[in-house]
């Protein structure tokens, strides 16, 4: 069977937007991917759309993005699975130009998360929770992953400052990325200074709420002639589920769905975790980019706090992790974020990320996790 | 290509379910599917899962029923388009299998309606009309219908009383549905005499918001073999937007977006409107499957009215419409009205309707709308 590519990109600036409503964050993207494929309005077959609804004052989020983009009778569906609605959006994109059914197909994940107060957003979070028996008893999203960071702790040994080194990275990164919300460079004792949040998380473990958009353009193997430089291949999606509650998990210390996800992203692109040049992995808080280098195979499991404490994530190191400042300096729109982590991926495999570009970056992945890990999507992408 | 098969079909009883989670009326309709199909979950590839999760305390919903049914680590994503959601998974599950990505899938729409109040109720399903122009001024879902059935009358000399057939013949096959909400006919004076809602609209003019599920197995053509006489294939999958502005719509009297999509499913199933035996429309206020009559090309534009007066709708008639009582007299669940519609058009294809079975029903068809008609899905199914 053919092959998938990326022929376009786009991406707005992620922050408080007050500027844009919901389908106005969408066309910048869209309108920048559109002109980075080369590509008009007519050649498209189909748009999916990524968000989660709730946070927004507009709803039927696709219904509205399609009309303000022009893009009616066309079909349109959105995707929705949390914080990873965006890549979501692209595997089922995916699917529609395997399928035969479209071959040109725009992804829009956008996002709106500052219609709310910081209290509702929290409470609506914590409805990702399993709400019969977990969230009712306050648990909140920070509080779900400082377990896991407790426990983490508590059986390898990871450290608070390995844990904050995360977030020292990304920040390091974000302050090269115009899109991201923080663009400036903290220190460790900044970060271990700063306010308790759940503990042991402080501030600086937690990613930041943020309003954004991003867009890519897929097409199939038979459009994409002509383009041969700039055409990235997405050539492995995997996607796998955990349990919800987290009681029903067989341990604390990493998301069954992510090493599933991985498994299978790996084996459909023939390639392994030592290939990968360059990951977006779901930092949500910084926990999770441990648990993300040990489930992904970036290292053995309880090895993430040395990985980092030893830079191997850091460009030149092992594999370059989140360097457009993932969610935690980039900034998290949910719905987005995986569509945002899809168009960093293509940029580096086409060289494109000038300061914070990764040498001979030819095999990228994402990794993009909804709610507290009950869903995970790898997606692997190549350039030939 | 290979086609994609229906294996097995799930109904639970629509209504207000006090008694069930959204994952308990979800597993209800999974149990009775699997059970149709003979299959057990490993068979299972992945499932999709349709709601509109607004309307629950329980968000990310595909997570909760996936872990309910006992079926991580499987793939699963959610599907979003207000009212159409049901028929958006299935679309998405026919091009997961005709993808070569999974083989079978199952689809499952479930929603509660009746966990917040008729107000709140009323004012989020306001936001799915276009809020920063539309619905700001207090349009709702029964007084965007209103306009639709005003210009109807106006254009076209439709009737009040023919309005109203449409609710009575409704009324008059859920009686002969055990999963209905509503199991009573209702003759015309009732229904003239209800009170009024918005002009020209009464109350049995209006479907009943319901909790509810429903459930497909998919399957590709190589899963199927030995099931030949219980295998109804899914030939033809039309899906198409409209402005979501009514400001923006060439006319009020019809749904670009259904006419569309209608014309793609026939043409792909290699079909037309007179094949069809029975169809599924959405009936969400009785001007609406006027509209669906013409838009699917049952009769010409402006001859809704008469069609229904000549019961042509009814069994035995041209084509026989919503003979599981429809939106109206079965409730409507949004989430899974599109799956529950699959459900009736494989039940009529397999004969299994008794008393209001379609006689050599052999090509069926739904038509599921999102919203005010910003998206239709029309699904042609067929036996051999």
């Amino acid at each position: 069977m053919s092959r998938v590519g990326v022929i376009g990109i786009g991406h707005g600036v992620f922050g408080r937007r007050s500027d844009a409503t919901v389908q106005e964050l969408a066309f910048e993207a869209f309108r920048d991917a559109m002109t980075d494929a080369g590509i008009e309005r007519g050649e498209l077959d189909a748009s999916v759309i990524a968000a989660v609804p709730e946070y927004h004052k507009q709803r039927s989020v696709a219904g509205v993005v399609q009309e303000y983009l022009n893009l009616n009778p066309l079909p349109t569906w959105l995707t929705e699975v949390a914080c990873a609605s965006g890549s979501a959006a692209i595997r089922t994109a995916y699917m529609a130009i395997k399928s035969g059914l479209h071959r040109v197909v725009a992804v829009i994940g956008c996002q709106k998360m500052t219609e709310l107060g910081t209290a509702e957003i929290l409470a609506l979070m914590g409805r990702v929770g399993e709400v019969q028996w977990e969230s009712v008893f306050g648990t909140t999203f920070p509080g779900y992953y400082a377990m896991f960071a407790t426990r983490h702790m508590h059986e390898f040994g990871t450290t608070r400052e390995q844990l904050l080194e995360v977030a020292v990275k990304n920040h390091h990164y974000g302050a090269m990325n115009p899109n991201a919300l923080f663009q400036k460079e903290i220190t460790i004792e900044k970060a271990l200074a700063s306010d308790p949040v759940a503990s042991p998380f402080c501030v600086y473990d937690c990613c930041a709420n943020a309003d954004g958009a991003a867009c890519l353009i897929l097409a199939d193997e038979s459009r994409v002639s002509g383009r041969d430089g700039k055409v990235v291949w997405l050539d492995g999606v995997g996607s796998a589920t955990s349990p919800m509650s987290v009681l029903r998990r067989p341990n604390l210390v990493g998301l069954p769905s992510a090493s599933e996800a991985a498994r299978q992203a790996y084996e459909m692109a023939g390639v392994t975790a030592r290939d990968v040049k360059v990951a977006e992995v779901h930092d949500c808080f910084t926990i999770a980019e441990l648990m993300a280098y040990e489930d992904l195979g970036f290292c053995e499991k309880g090895h993430g706090g040395r990985f980092i404490g030893e830079r191997r994530s850091y460009i030149g190191g092992d594999v370059a992790v989140n360097v457009d400042g993932g969610l935690k300096a980039k900034g998290h729109p949910i719905g987005a974020t995986g569509v945002s982590m899809a168009c960093e991926i293509v940029g580096q495999l086409r060289g494109e990320c000038g300061e914070r570009q990764v040498p001979d970056a030819d095999v990228g992945l994402t990794h993009n996790v909804g709610g507290i890990g009950q869903y995970t999507f790898v997606h692997v992408f190549r350039r030939d």
